[in-house]
């Protein structure tokens, strides 16, 4: 079922050597696998971002990929070692720390394996308890990409409710508003991403050019509060004006035109950072 | 034509997953794509940056590559996507925003379409109208490069004079000096890259080892004015030393040997960016 | 013996076209070749950092590939381009300036071959004296790795004795203690990489959760002296804890639990860090 695609995800970062040793170990497994990142600049240790970034990737790979995902502060620790099948039929394969949350709420994950060590780890390895993302996940994603191994052989079954997941913010929607948190940065135009989805917010019966009332808070204390244009894309306000869009996951986003709305207000991401958009009346 | 090879370029970072979910829809296209990065750190929004980059790079790929650069700050307003076909054979799918201007001044354009977004879009993405480089410039690229379509199922053809030009500056020549900006800087090393060719340069008739008054303003504000020494390569100074050196563009470069020009005397880039050569007699 | 996998390292970042231009000279020597990158974000000018991510990655990658290693301050004078076959049948293809210091140390190299750059130099860049990354060494390592030209075609062998060799320091062993360097970090992490063995420090017959006083100089200027943890992995100490662990390449590291050891006490690297491992008694 895979189609010889590996995608590899951590917060190693392209500065040293850690990348190109997973791409290494890979390819001496199979040299004809394709190879591509998805991103190596997850925050370290940030869990989270990495469950999102794979959220906001894998339905757009083909089915039958392969995804290598190590955001890893318990390494060498008691937690488990997966790979996930997907309901769309791709691999998943990361430590059991949350990092699937995402894909399981949003996309569906079908059954789930522990990765047996004592096979599915690169030979000569044994003393190295730091790097599981070459030794463990690299190796066998690259097992599994290039079908030397099935799904079956990775390691005993686990139930997919045992899966660890990380808490979420659920959207509260009234007459006149929605609610929900800043879940990630659109990091390079510094564009906030909400938890709330196009679909929520269109209780609301939004038209382009209507203003709403966004209000920002980093737990209690309030953050921004300001009238803003709710527009299709960046270039339906002025260059330095605020918008509110959908972003290109169909969720509700807040920009500035050619600038950066989180630095502009310092606004940060994660559950305690709660957006409210009301109808103006 | 085309030669299965795919070569990105935007301002979008490798932060996040804008890039792999780009990668992901070429490679649903097609999976024997050969898909590279050109680069995705062009400055936000900086279109003249993603036209030099593009200048920079092509005449080094094979004949029938094609390359998509996103640097797209109208992304959703009515500015057009197209594709050109270079006179060397390349395409490059972009929005048409002056990105396209190196390459039409110092390369040449055959011919230029305007894609067709009902027929060359990514189904399914009709609501997102943030995400041009993934909806339609991936997706176009992916179709082009495999050949799964032909440049002529682009869409309408639009006449090469109309697409959209950055101002250039041109060199002034003059008995004892050239005039001209500084383009862009060779990040990594903060030299200058000027707008002023090898061969616009060698009107002075230099040698290695002459001696020329280099003189920087900011607009009408001096920055700089000092001897430099013209040299082969970094090497012909001693550390720390400044050097007027041909760069790999065949253009004027000033640089510091191991050191910063750019940093050390915070020189910008741009067309108030002038730079003045002069022969010392 | 080439495999046609080609790994590139570099101190040229990936903000502006030169990567990308020394990867399409490469696939217009040989389309099919399998081209990947170490890393490009070597310190700007830091030979022992190009020598030292070799050596990391290297023996992680199937016997036959070809490495392009460029740190090049001297580019442009008379140090020699060369290419090393390694003991374990691998070629770098690098500027001679230290770069093989490490390989040759660790891995072993059987033979080298000075790059003769009439041959193997791109044509038409005879005036382009500041790219050899792209004119020279991406071109020499695609026919390497391609195999259109055998490791004799390269040049002229030279004696392996003769290779620039950096300076390296060696660990000190006492009865209770052993010193050696703080040869390079874990960047992303902050972690410390030293030049200490596991072998070496296991004279010390060190277990698990074990204390060890560790003192660090940055010459003779006491940096850091305190009482840490021996670990099987981070987590074997609580988060924001300082351990000592081994390495993914069998080296003592040191490092605080989710947290930055350099950043947290403005550790550098290099021979004049150095660093004491002592038993508690």
């Amino acid at each position: 079922m895979s189609n010889n695609l590996l995608v590899l995800q951590s917060d190693f970062g392209l500065v040293d050597g850690a990348v190109s040793a997973m791409i290494g170990v890979a390819l001496q497994e199979e040299p004809t696998l394709g190879i591509h990142n998805l991103t190596h600049e997850i925050t370290p240790y940030n869990i989270f971002e990495g469950s999102y970034r794979l959220f906001q990737t894998v339905e757009y790979w083909p089915e039958g990929t392969t995804f290598v995902s190590v955001v890893d502060p318990g390494v060498g620790s008691d937690r488990k070692s997966v790979v996930a099948l997907t309901k769309k039929n791709q691999y998943i394969v990361t430590p059991d720390n949350g990092t699937l949350s995402y894909i399981k709420k949003h996309i569906g994950i079908k059954a789930v394996r522990e990765i047996s060590e004592i096979e599915n780890r690169r030979r000569n390895t044994e003393l190295s308890y730091t790097f599981h993302g070459r030794d463990v996940y690299a190796f066998t994603g690259a097992k599994l990409a290039s079908g030397h191994i099935a799904f079956e052989d990775v390691g005993p079954e686990l139930p997919v409710e045992a899966i660890v997941e990380l808490p979420t913010v659920t959207t509260v929607i009234e007459d006149d508003l929605v609610r929900g948190a800043v879940d990630i940065l659109d990091v390079q135009f510094g564009s906030l991403w909400t938890s709330i989805t196009r679909e929520e917010f269109y209780t609301l019966q939004p038209e382009f050019n209507d203003r709403f009332e966004v209000t920002i808070y980093n737990n209690d204390m309030l953050v921004y509060q300001n009238q803003v244009t709710y527009g299709k894309s960046f270039a339906a306000v002025r260059v330095g004006q605020p918008i509110i869009y959908i972003n290109s996951l169909y969720r509700v986003g807040v920009a500035i035109n050619q600038g950066s709305f989180a630095k502009a207000y310092n606004v940060g991401v994660g559950p305690q950072w709660r957006i409210e958009i009301k109808k103006i009346n």
